[in-house]
């Protein structure tokens, strides 16, 4: 799953009906703007949890719903800041849990 | 879901049966050109939502489709730039909504 | 879908059964080369259409044909170099279409 | 499937409910932040085999669950640096392997 | 599909029971070092075809079987210099085939 920021609710007029009444949200993923099926009721400015793959259509409420990206969860604290300065190859362990 | 802006149409004489009378565009998703599936009548110049995955199969009309690029609605407004100037690990939100 | 072109067959003696008789061809997308199964018979040079994901499966002739990129259309003409010059954030279009 | 290392766990209070009682863990796939379902049970620091598409729903557990970044196995020894001192281009293997 | 050069077996004893007495073995695409089912029996050195997505998984035996990434196919010859060497935007084919 994605770790997004909540940009703004996105309007599409002219748009299948398959999307039915379910709210669409511009997200940021890193420097590249997306949108997505809000599941949970976020809000802008919100760091969210966004599924993709075959996963966004049931995440959004049923098999056949036409999403590829869904917000599945609103995280609770995050630092997007934090977890970047770990370096990848160390052995250690940065945050909290043993090794 | 992408956010993508339609070029032009793509003629493609021999192509699978499967893709029947659809018609196809020639889409920019940031840099890159790709081929989406109309599902919602679109002209050059519009900015739209772009679905992949196996949900860009059912966008497109049935289960069987092969499209795994459909184009599933028409953005009222879309200002490019905008959401790019948002600083990612900022703790607001710049555009519209509360926070 | 994205948009390849042919560079030339690829020969796997050692392969599992279920790709059956069908061709494999060694495409370019961008500058990466790739395996794609041939479902409308190209040759090298060709621009192609190709479908991933779950769709380049039953594009390649049923359900459960192991593929994940399949050829599925050959665009009659093509320019590479065309819809680049297009600078994504500009308001108009700049290929036949109005906006 | 990807090879990734385990950062810490992640708390989301908001989240739909299908994600049961499982833990979610933040991982770090090269430098990019992801979030995995853990299949496995693992800590901090573990380097993990994260499995995404559609096999990651079944892999947590069921095929209606909806990840699709699930982690299916922890790696006994990894050394994230002794893979990438190979050059793709060379024609011999670099470990342990005949060739 | 994938074309990837594998690299070494990997060792992971704390691993989920679907995945069961297949090969998992490092394989090399481009740069990035990722884990693969081998359905073929390949070795170090070997140049493969690595099928994705959903078709990962009947490729690795079986609907249910937990792959996004199965080796199907050993390459008879490979040279990985040879197809970046054709400008992509070039009229013509420069390896092999006919145009």
């Amino acid at each position: 799953m994605l770790i997004c920021k909540v940009v703004k609710p996105l309007v599409s007029t002219n748009r299948i009906p398959d999307f039915e009444h379910k709210h669409l949200l511009v997200v940021l993923d890193g420097s590249t703007q997306k949108v997505a099926v809000d599941a949970v009721g976020c809000i802008p400015g919100d760091w969210v949890i966004c599924v993709g793959s075959s996963a966004a259509r049931e995440a959004a409420g049923s098999k056949s719903y036409p999403s590829d990206l869904t917000i599945v969860g609103i995280i609770d604290h995050w630092d997007p800041e934090a977890g970047k300065s770990v370096p990848p190859a160390s052995g250690g362990s940065s945050s909290g849990g043993a090794s």
